[in-house]
């Protein structure tokens, strides 16, 4: 039984990453879901723990009825040394056939080792995408709440989430 | 809701550790695995990689109907900057407020930060033991299957882990 | 007795951040200093070396005779793994209750352990700046001089720090 | 004026390294004090943090009269790449000329960079020792309040060092 | 016999980089050739391997007739850890009394460790220049062929490597 | 024309390795040898620096004549992380097809990764052996100069290895 490998920042999680995943999932039997940037938090770029990202996951696919067919896994960035990175993805996840990507430097990554990459479509892009939800949420605008799942809105409620993103966003010019 | 968390190496996960999920499981609704020392593979004390790990978690918790309630998290060690470590185990995990664990270092890490620890009784330890497991693999000695999930098995044979283990113990007084 | 922290990366210690220092000691028994970035040097935002500035900061402090209430602690920078970085500081620092900062990442990252955090006021900020003496200096303009306390001028010329800003300054826009 | 440079891991400081301190005092003028494998804590070796072990040095300075001679700089260690460590002293330590030390390793290190190095001598030593020390404290032996300056003796109980020590000593033989 | 050093990023190695070796080795005995940034690759700034540059050059000053005098010695950046570098490049290297560079930061990092630095004459710089040399290789324009050695030629071929500057100049403006 | 890689540490680099060199140029066309371990130095088992090794073996090569079908390229350790080496020395290497080795581990990693390992013969072994040759360079036995190449008992000379060795192992058992 062959798995394939899908990776994101998932900053946060949001509605198009779970109509990809539905979509994969409709071609594959297993999917693996990778959290890139994984040691990255605490920015406007990437505002969320790793835990908190695993979090939103995992409690979004239970919701969704497609959790078992599914497994998290960190990726940590490996930042300019990128020969090393397909070989950090395959370090932590289970053995997979395919990947699915839609980022340019992914996929040349791994076709040079001879890993095949497949696009997904993009699924209402102009609204179900980080850079603008972070916006929202940061504008404290509640049209937030309609682009993620309904875990992933409940979870950053709880851990404070919307607080975190509104306070990176005014600092966002000042260089620490 | 509340979540607890249960750290292993799991090189491999065996009857042991899962009899110890299902007991937690009775106490807790949700339950964070942490796969320790997730950095380090092939040596005879951490033969398997993090993904190899993952794979045999994921599907044992599958077959037993367990891993909707369950997250895996992968947990590197900080080597000697103990310090460190209960923060990064906060940084890679969903919240939880509880830890089960009968390591004296990781217990007394976690209480210097105030997070409860408890026990977990031992299961049937002079067999479900992961060197004891490891030495079977390594001497050919099919008694190891029955010490490990039959995905575990099934996962070991797929990935030539056993073909490892035999290699690296022959290798064990050889300093690379 | 209880004591609080300020960090600042002090390139250098100015006049600014001794005025600071004693407005602190007017309300605190002890200040540990945290010198923050300390991992860089020889670039034109971080001429100074960890060991130079602690040189100067322990000089000043015994000039103007507040040395004994103070301490002074390296704190490296994490980069961009921001949620390690208080973990970090309090790893290097003795016990401290509060933190003085201005500056609003630094805020963010001490409220979400729980330490309260204070601003300190401005002291004549448009003279007292770092960007603006290290601008001085590596014009050759004489008017630095009055903007740090006397012992920093001093080890600033024994250390030949002026000629390497300068050099600094003139490869500004070179990427190495 | 010179400085002089001491390194010492002061795990804790006790009246040996006090007995240094003041030794080398009576020679230089100043003396910078480098708090050595500053990165390691909670082992039987390096009980004590970084921030701790700084806390003990200060206050114990203050109470001999002796820190305004002083000034405590931690220094990592390089593990086995011994031949940057020498650039890692200079890098955190104000300028020296001359360094206090007995360990073999240190000695032909600096003086492969042609920095000299002198021996300092024992003062009792078959008490005045760290190890001896910290099994004193985790055998529960009071003899050890004798051994260490009134200030560390205070600041270990004040952070619940020697439960600690206890701790550790009692997961000796455990590989975590 | 004395050895110079001569430092570049190589990416990859052209007619400017062997015109500035033959000018060395008819001043010099021995010529190391430090290979600059070694362990970034795969973006549009660095394309190639560490692996990749090693093989230009060796097999470069091979048809030059001109190997035996050469030695080809990796650099790693230290990034932003600008004190360190100096130390690495005399751990990595044979020793050398003198450097060849015409990099600002590099003369001001050499020349504070007491190492004398030369300039080099450029040779065609508005030909023999990396960054219009991949530029040209990105736009298939087939005048790149001319401005590097015949072995850098035909070794590019062989790797793949004008197809992978191609796609990473084609994602140039995208974020990883 | 194809590659062959030989990986040892060279501590120092002596006649068994120059007899194992010639055998495999026997064998192909042209010969990548890895100097592993690259980052350790200063201790008795790793004395000597990336650049000495590497200046002993470029010297050894040219006097022996085979310089021009050989190159030289540091291999870092990955300590435990074993996973990832292999990913490491083809990042550091020119292409090869085949490696040269009888170290089980080196063997085991490389296979596991599809790349064939052909072991090689000893050459007089029982002298012709690292940890004797430093032993007798340690005990200022003179045997040891008639066990390495002319140019690398030149090389310890020029750079007082033999002084280093001496040192090393009169610390041996004392722990840094």
């Amino acid at each position: 039984m062959s798995s394939a490998l899908y990776i994101g920042r998932f900053q946060p999680f949001h509605k198009g990453h779970l109509l990809a995943v539905k979509w994969i999932l409709g071609r594959e039997e297993r999917l693996i879901i990778g959290v890139g940037s994984s040691q990255y938090s605490h920015s406007l770029r990437n505002p969320f723990t790793l835990g908190e990202r695993v979090y939103m996951i995992w409690q979004t696919l239970i919701e969704e009825g497609v959790y078992e067919k599914c497994v998290i896994v960190p990726i940590p960035d490996t930042d300019s040394k990128h020969a090393f990175w397909v070989r950090v993805v395959k370090y932590c996840s289970p053995p997979f056939s395919k990947v699915y990507s839609n980022d340019p430097l992914t996929t040349l990554l791994f076709e040079e080792e001879n890993i095949p990459v497949d696009p997904i479509p993009f699924f209402n892009r102009e609204k179900y995408e980080g850079t603008y939800i972070r916006k929202l949420i940061a504008e404290g605008n509640p049209l937030w709440e309609d682009l993620v799942p309904s875990a992933v809105r409940r979870i950053i409620k709880e851990i404070g989430g919307d607080k975190r993103i509104k306070k990176l966003y005014s600092l966002q010019k000042i260089i620490k």
